[in-house]
């Protein structure tokens, strides 16, 4: 079996537009590829190989503390798969050079702080791969939907994190954006699922109903905050996800041209060959 | 090609007991374990899926917020395969589960702490797989070996670790301390490697043939430390690292074992299945 690969830049085709409209995507679709779940499933094994050199080479010029780095961010309903894209894309290359975190509700300690200051903290360092499980999001979409925070508020948070991603984008950081894009139908048929199976249980959350009933106040800070953060050096890619497939390999696309673009050569060695030789050899 | 797997225990085989003396250790063994390289290859394979298994279930566990946990702290002379050890064996389960923490030399604000509070901030949370790639260990190790705190302070040190670990133990971490033990010749051997492919010059540090020069000064270390800080809540384990295949399967079964003492079953849920069903289907 083949693997057909995308037509197209996939980046090109996830990443947000002017005049977007969330509603006009289709969370089933699978844009620029052309091949199947099982190809799907060839095209991830083979390229996941592609983005761990990738990432190697990025660590390696990290070692000297002055290198670039990827941060990839995962905003999305429940449900709609931001742990498999960390288990399965993520996971395919070196934990040691994957710096994860998975943001929860904030901590006593991090309620002192303004809402920026916990991210900051987990920012990747040079030559890492950095991957947030919810980000600073989290303060435009479920204190939008909640009421946690007044407009003008929100407003204002806005403008910090464009400008906070222009800060972290300008020291050397890839920003990948992408939210994964469910359907209500997709994501009921996922909690059921999870309630059916005795080893998928435990990742039932009854909370998650609770958020569900607000599916529409959600799309609508969603299209809110991707109109308001998508910027040049940080945009958003809205990616289908009723195919969890299709969502891996199309996140792994956008990782691998992340890295493409700034992944510099095998570094040269900073100390004398023939020297240090000897020095082995003499030991 | 069948797997012969280990005749026995490995941690019965690799733990320190009275009177141990590290040089009577061969680190070109492989204690257990009948097969060759290719067969301790598969072994891994086969076996990284069994820890996989068991660490799926005790993140699961986590989720609750009250579940035991599991650290590996890996020590080692340079080129002994601590990063082959993250990579290929750690790196076989989610990584979503594993806390990664590489110790490298004190930043100026933990200088002005405790050597231990460094660590207590990075132990691994309720389900989780800690990793520490060096560890508090480097205060007992480098430390004595360059003079850097006197003998009393050192010795100090050796009591706080214990009552560190015993505290951290008591709290439900299940702690495996690991040495990777190569020769002298070997670490030769790889250095020389490091230098000559284009590839791997990157982990090349001239650093290490000056730390090289105080091998024997090392071993007295180790061999201080392990005597001072073997305990029953926290052994220690001398593993043979001259065949990275080897070293890699033993540290894979001391974790399953470490794994397999402490995770619970599947958690039951904490809410009626029967309403969250209704619930999930009326939304």
């Amino acid at each position: 079996m083949g693997s057909k690969g995308f037509a197209k830049d996939v980046g090109d085709l996830l990443r947000v537009g002017r005049n977007f409209h969330l509603g006009d995507v289709d969370p089933a679709a699978t844009p620029g590829f052309s091949g199947d779940k099982a190809e799907g499933k060839v095209h991830l094994a083979r390229r996941d190989i592609v983005l761990a050199e990738y990432q190697e080479r990025l660590y390696a010029a990290g070692r000297d503390g002055d290198a670039p780095s990827v941060l990839l961010i995962l905003q999305a309903m429940d449900t709609a798969g931001k742990g498999g894209i960390v288990s399965h894309v993520v996971g395919g290359v070196d934990v040691q050079g994957v710096h994860l975190k998975a943001f929860k509700a904030p901590t006593d300690e991090e309620k002192q702080h303004d809402f920026l200051w916990r991210v900051e903290r987990e920012l990747p360092g040079p030559g890492m791969l950095g991957v947030f499980d919810r980000s600073h999001y989290e303060d435009v979409l479920i204190h939008r939907v909640h009421g946690w925070a007044d407009a003008a508020t929100i407003h204002r948070r806005y403008r910090e994190i464009r400008d906070f991603e222009q800060a972290v984008a300008a020291r050397g950081t890839t920003i990948v954006k992408v939210m994964l894009h469910i359907s209500k139908e997709e994501q009921k048929r996922r909690l059921l699922a999870r309630l059916e199976d005795p080893v998928k249980r435990w990742k039932y959350n009854p909370g998650d109903v609770d958020e569900r009933q607000h599916w529409d106040a959600y799309m609508d800070a969603y299209q809110k905050a991707i109109d308001m953060t998508s910027t040049p050096w940080a945009p958003w890619h809205v990616v289908p996800a009723d195919r969890k497939w299709y969502a891996r390999i199309a996140v792994l696309e956008l990782l691998i041209d992340a890295f493409k673009s700034i992944t510099p050569d095998w570094p040269e060695p900073s100390y004398s060959l023939e020297r240090e030789r000897a020095r082995v050899l003499a030991s």
